[in-house]
């Protein structure tokens, strides 16, 4: 079951944009931590169990690097990137309860711990505390962008419930859902960080198409990860989205590009939910075939150099540099 | 199991604001049709299931009553009364999912219809419509206002998450609870209306204080009613919450008044959940032994006087009157 999917170049790392804002980040998990402290000892014990489960905090950094990369020199840039990550956590609770998943990042799901209950409201208590922590730092459009940006998302996760057993799914619908649901909140963790520092609307939109364009390269390399990387890092199994009958790019490829037979396959294996192991491997070995894993990260590929464009109007620095190496790193991670 | 709660005046209606503020309403009910507008079909479906199976809209109709009653005269708080009132969908979408609820407001809840996947998600949804509507409304204040309540309606769910099946819990608790969960929304609704027209702080707390009594009042009243209403115009069967586990007032009471062997039936009851409908009759039985119901409903008339006492700084006005004949019909209602 051994794909090679063309990542290049293999050591890309977010490294440097990882240092340049260390000192921030170290100040957004502060705020993260105050922010989950309840009375009701259950809402830390959950929000901290996602929280701590060492996700690479991409979507809060985005937020910290637009803000420095348009100069802004004042606080509020750390309570909107806790904002966004609590909105991101938040979206991942109901995403597993939606899902039913076991596993989040290698660890067991919330839902799996403390249920699908406690998994729903929590998620609604960290969406409460995420737009408290807007309001605080005062900017009407940064409530703006994100207040949109959560229902945009929420639209986004109903379009794909009707869309997940769809294996006709065109690419275009597909993009959209994606768009929608994982890069929407990526192009608002961009947005808002120039919104604080008042610059020209030019430079919003840069920050949010770069934001936007990362996030659907992001998406595209998770989904074909989940037939070819490697899941201990990855943190989920190989296999996920097969399993849970997801259609993915690379599924939307394979059908497409496949005979009547190989669309039947995909059909009563997707649609009907009666897919076994040696189905998966069929599933990948159809995949190979027709390249799909290979095109997609290619896809993924192309909106990454649209990201890399969109910054192209700010002059060279070490954070401009960061993001470009951050935009290598999505398109080529193997985890 | 025919318990009489001693209701009164049997004929307090909620008429006089439903009069006066029918063309407000009219303007608000547009508002909510437009907003849960959305290409992925299944979103107006869910939302408008839920939206058009007729609540009183008691909430929206508070804030809309107090930006009268402070002299309001511009357009926010059309905005701001949709938004309380998606907020309060929400929750209930995410409250059905999670008490697994089959029944709201007399038919089958949403979750039954579509599915917990869209109740989570649309409930999602509706709370970023809220905050976008708020956002249009720009009042920083007023955001802060309903932010806060969203953590804390939050906060109260997971609350009763673990004390749901505590037969222990003090009346305290239990208020602590429902100050949370349905209280805090009421106060938010009142306390938004006095916010658009810069009135004295005063005006404000008033507004709160009368929509926090209102809604503990409110909830008090509901919890009596579920072991002595009508079904058929409650919408939900006499019963629920006892087969569901919940501990409310009327148990609370109870509990604390029995002997050792009827505490025990309570908590095999409640807590181990396998109660038959011979030991609803019971319940009811024991209930009526301690004066529970009866109890239940002076709790919630103290804290009704609490809330009419709470507008006494307004000069008197038929809206006012109106305010206080809600009170009436919110602790008198049989229904």
């Amino acid at each position: 079951m051994a794909v090679v999917i063309p990542f290049s170049p293999a050591d890309a790392t977010i490294d440097r944009l990882v240092d340049l804002l260390a000192a921030d980040m170290q100040r957004v998990n502060t705020e993260i931590l105050a922010r989950t402290g309840s009375e009701v000892t259950m809402i830390p014990e959950v929000a901290n169990h996602l929280i701590s489960s060492g996700g690479k905090r991409l979507r809060p950094m985005l937020t910290l690097a637009m803000a420095s990369l348009t100069g802004y020199e004042g606080d509020g840039h750390i309570k909107l990137a806790a904002a966004v990550e609590f909105m991101h956590t938040a979206t991942l609770l109901h995403d597993d309860v939606v899902d039913e998943s076991d596993l989040r990042r290698g660890r067991p799901a919330a839902r799996k711990l403390w249920g699908n209950e406690a998994s729903v409201l929590v998620g609604d208590f960290l969406l409460g505390q995420a737009f408290k922590m807007m309001v605080e730092v005062g900017s009407m459009r940064a409530l703006e962008i994100l207040s949109h940006a959560a229902a945009v998302i929420a639209e986004g996760e109903v379009m794909q419930l009707g869309a997940a057993k769809n294996t006709a799914t065109t690419e275009d619908e597909y993009l959209a859902v994606i768009r929608a649901k994982t890069a929407e909140l990526f192009a608002a963790a961009c947005e808002v960080g120039p919104v604080l520092t008042q610059r020209p609307k030019a430079e919003a939109a840069a920050c949010r198409s770069f934001g936007m364009n990362l996030g659907i390269a992001f998406q595209l390399v998770d989904d074909a990860l989940d037939y070819g990387g490697k899941s201990a890092k990855l943190g989920k199994n190989i296999g996920d989205d097969f399993r849970e009958g997801k259609i993915t790019l690379p599924v939307v490829l394979s059908f497409r590009r496949g005979s009547e037979g190989e669309r039947e396959f995909w059909t009563r294996v997707l649609e009907h939910g009666d897919a076994t192991e040696s189905d998966l491997e069929t599933a990948v070995g159809l995949m190979s075939k027709h390249r799909a894993l290979e095109d997609t990260i290619k896809r993924a590929q192309h909106y990454g150099a649209i990201a890399r464009d969109a910054l192209a109007l700010f002059p060279a620095s070490e954070m401009k540099q960061a993001l470009e190496e951050a935009v290598e790193f999505c398109t080529a991670r193997t985890h």
